[in-house]
């Protein structure tokens, strides 16, 4: 995520990091040279290079300004409620470092539970971004969930049902009743409900055939454009085209990456940052003195 | 569900599988000789092949990109609906396998609950596509299931039953207090839940008479569409005509593949390998060493 | 609810079933004849019947667009959520019959309860379609009842209060914990939820002066366009008006359709065929051997 | 609320009550007179009163097509989100009448809870309303609560707090138990936070600011319109202007009402009448035999 | 918030408080002189400054009010989900001043855990404004308590701990049992939702990339547009830029302030106002006979 005051106007033009300029450069450039070589090739071969009515364009360009933004709604929801679900989690684990002072707030249990729990907050972010970081989880882990966290098919899990031995070992032995462990249970059911929402954002793209529709129509249609701009616009319009074509290309793409929230790109969501929040929170709630330091941007970036 | 790699911009437009494009070709192929036709015949007679002012079809086009946008965004909430709903199932799952080391992790009810739920998410793939693969669902019920299965008319509510009865029996038994056959019990709720919500989206699709009339829009805009652009655009008409045609139709016919996201379609949700998942998860949940390969896509098909 | 296999594009054109087509064809019939009128009177009388400038009309053409793609998105939002009430029945009745369990399997309290859950939906057809049915109900109901049934202001919730008296004697009597009827109070609950959301659905329209408003504002530019097209299409301007007409009244009609989802037409919820559905998986749950047939569509209508 | 049978065509056209006809026709004999005015000055003095260039008008007018769209969007949410708060609360208040047979079908706790619940929801009424009525919640409620209601700053919390007191009297007394008082409580939790949705609705109105951006822009452009109309529609203008000025200001003046659904006007909700239908519903379940009237509308208005 | 009656429509062009002229007219004034000189600079050196024609405007218009509609939605969205959160969080607290009249009215815990939750509201003021106020939490929280909040890196999460240590200490004392436990458990729940919600909008602004994108659209729409208007306004091109600037700008700006809805802006939430109110509905509660004054706004703003 982006993390920087709002620049000023003037600001704002000149900026490039945490802009999707780079990314589509390439793609104007394309527009733009292609702009002014039917521009010349118009009035040196008149015949041969012909322009086309500009009415059509309006047409098209309004139906993919409606479906682009669509789309782009689509992918926002998505990033968004990756960020409901990712602070439904941190809710969770507070509430779960609440709930477990039944315990008792020096409780050895209550130690392995919220360390669990920190573990499982750890634990999703290389699970979602299929990354390194399985170091650090291991290091909360006790040394005889080791072997299980490595072998499991999706650790995250793993370690809730860790949690859940705890609970249910408890409970078995009589230190908790039914209802305290209804209520504790309750946690690691929340935990679980946030981590299949992540996995279903992340594995679940917009449906591939959007994609490449709009993909296809917004390419066309920029190429396209500057021939029904050619006899009314003259050489203004590689300018007016490349405007054009930020605007087009500048929202598919920011829609590609609204799409996976939980990428390490600039404009994802930082479940790093909102792991490590969760980890302070939980260690104050376990009363430790020395608390890690709250996570920063790097470079205006917060991942 | 459509699984790849991103493709560079130039593949796109060569690529066919995941495209919408050969389900519409036929249509644009009509479109396109319609329009040369039109073309030729407004020069060969041009006082019988009229002309038409293009205003009216700006008119129509914007009105019908709102209405095909909107009808698109309702398809692909049922699209997604659908795979949140598959995901909560997962969730569902997972937490009963957790929530039920309340039995002893190694207890017997506990496994035939479990192998139950895993032949509920099996059984949703067949009721949902009405297709075959009655057999895996079989496998995986006890003997004296298999005469219910095969007679219900509502085979994964039967196996939900099951559950349910075996719960109900452990609390006549004792064996678990009535708080925790409560928790219990929930679990078989959410699943029952869920597949209401899948049957419900399976049955009731987008009002017909919503589809017929945007059809029939759809298919007028296009016919008349050369007529309104063949004195502007005299033979690029065709061109333009196919590409306005294709966005048209696209969205149209991406729209009809959402709205039934369980049919085993290119683009529709892969709830075999959902379901897969699922029974990864809880076999490993029960502790079996040897698990199933995860689901993979097939020529970049996930089903 | 429109049953049918979609038709091929060609046969769409000559649906009359489903289609909205009759209902407005009255209005289009009328645009057209005016439209034909306009421009006899335009070519015969230029000085008297006078053509206005097209370009207000696509102003107000794209404000009317968007306008209406608002309402029928609320409308179908509306229709939507009727059936996820509906669902959400079915799913409660179905999760009613497995909780009940507890109680025994042949327990007699049991088919009572499960009787009334029948009763109940049942009841709701002829509560929500304000038509007749009643003895369908008063036969699923016991002798003692059928005079409240009768009296009572709000059938359903009378069938509702006679569920929650069974489970408040049960626990009364103290044949269940006060966790049990927790448990099955929460079903009773369920349904209570699901018939509220009806009555707000069925009672509460959209504001009827945003309908006055579209209405109005749609009738008027249907009447005025040709006078805006008369110069620019001449003779052709009837089949493009009313075209766009079709367009215009066609979505309005569909979306005070959609607005009365439980009435009984052809474009409304199959109410009682759900209503049917529930009452053959809750005979199933009962054990009974011999079920009602699946409802089916008449004339590719379902009720 | 408008209580009437759909009109046809014709009458919608002469309708006056529930139409937003009457409180935007000042601001549209304005723009007519405007209008003409211009037509007259424009011919009378070609060089005086210019006319300017329509294009400019077709993009302001499809900005604010858009964002007047966005606008009603809004607030018709908040009125349909009024009403789900308002049956939801008639839900809460039926299921409590159920749930409260527990306490004994006459036992007299459940009188004076079903008493209280019906004084809160006929107190939400001049709550919402901020108007008289008081009177009609004081019979209601038992004379010790007189002096409460009128010192309290939110009387209808005040009530429910009565309710909550007996639901703790029986709790300490042990006639009921701590589940028993679970449940109950949930009730006076859910018409809490319907209470206070509610008050949410009543005190929040969409931001100042985009009200009146909106409002200036429509008014700017309704008064701007015949200026870019004036030369190619002549004396028309005033017609189309006015058509147009009443599809702007007709929406805006509607989002306006349903921006605040409680209050006492004809598009609002009929808060009086669902505070009515549930004191009906609450005394047929205390089991009396002569109940109120049923709510009707006066002059097709329900209040 | 502002709070005032709806003025008349003359009133609104002179309001400048609570409009968000003040914050683009810097802007507005460019684009106005900008237009002047491109006007003046077309006519004085014709072939210079050239004319553009004014076609592609439109397409970029209607683009971009699509755009900067569908990103004002999501900043609405934000600011009325944090309204919501709000609500829930006053509703939660009246419903725990309710749930706890089961320790007694009168009991010390009672009082001592209302103090806390009055605490906690006021406490996420300057949680949520990064703004001073802390000592009047201070002044709310019991001594021991002082050095907690102040060393916490999350104070509000650190007076809801205060209040699961009460409630943990009053369980394991026997004074509640497990399920009133349970049931006062879940407030200290919602509160802490609430506070997440809240971190989760105050920390994540719509992406960054997507507003530098609207607005780098928006700055150069509004600049070039006068060269495609010149031709055809004239000297009327400033006027009508400036008009188009205002709604491009003034949506601009409106949505920067409704994206952060817990600042201290006139157009962001009460929030101060809304804990002033939580505070004064808990301290009837506690049965206090003088209360605070209710919230008033100053200068017509509520803050």
């Amino acid at each position: 995520m982006i993390v920087r005051p709002r620049p000023s106007i003037w600001k704002l033009f000149f900026l490039v990091r945490g802009s999707i300029l780079p990314r589509v450069l390439p793609r104007l450039v394309l527009v733009f040279l292609l702009s002014l070589a039917i521009v010349w090739g118009h009035r040196a071969f008149p015949g041969r290079i012909g322009a086309i009515d500009g009415a059509p364009f309006a047409l098209v360009g309004i139906a993919l300004s409606v479906f682009l933004g669509s789309r782009n709604a689509a992918c926002y929801e998505r990033w968004w409620e990756g960020r409901k679900v990712w602070g439904a989690m941190i809710a969770a684990a507070r509430d779960f470092a609440r709930a477990t002072l039944i315990l008792g707030p020096e409780a050895p249990a209550r130690r392995r539970l919220l360390s669990l729990t920190i573990a499982f907050a750890q634990a999703m972010v290389p699970h979602l971004r299929r990354s390194a970081g399985h170091d650090r989880v291991l290091a909360l882990l006790p040394g005889e969930l080791h072997a299980t966290y490595r072998a499991s098919r999706n650790p995250p899990d793993a370690i809730l049902r860790a949690i859940a031995e705890i609970l249910a070992e408890e409970r078995r032995a009589g230190r908790i009743t039914d209802i305290e462990w209804q209520v504790l249970d309750a946690h690691a059911r929340a935990l679980g409900e946030a981590q299949a929402a992540c996995e279903r954002i992340r594995t679940t793209p917009v449906p591939f055939a959007y994609t490449v529709l709009l993909h296809r129509i917004a390419f066309l249609f920029c190429v396209l454009l500057p021939f029904g701009f050619v006899d009314a616009l003259g050489y203004v319009t590689p300018l007016v085209g490349t405007l054009v074509a930020y605007a087009v290309f500048g929202l598919d793409a920011l829609g590609d990456e609204l799409e996976r929230p939980f990428d390490a790109e600039p404009n994802a969501l930082p479940i790093q940052a909102l792991a490590d929040t969760l980890e302070i929170n939980l260690r104050e709630a376990m009363g430790q003195a020395v608390l890690p330091e709250a996570p920063k941007p790097v470079g205006h970036v917060l991942m």
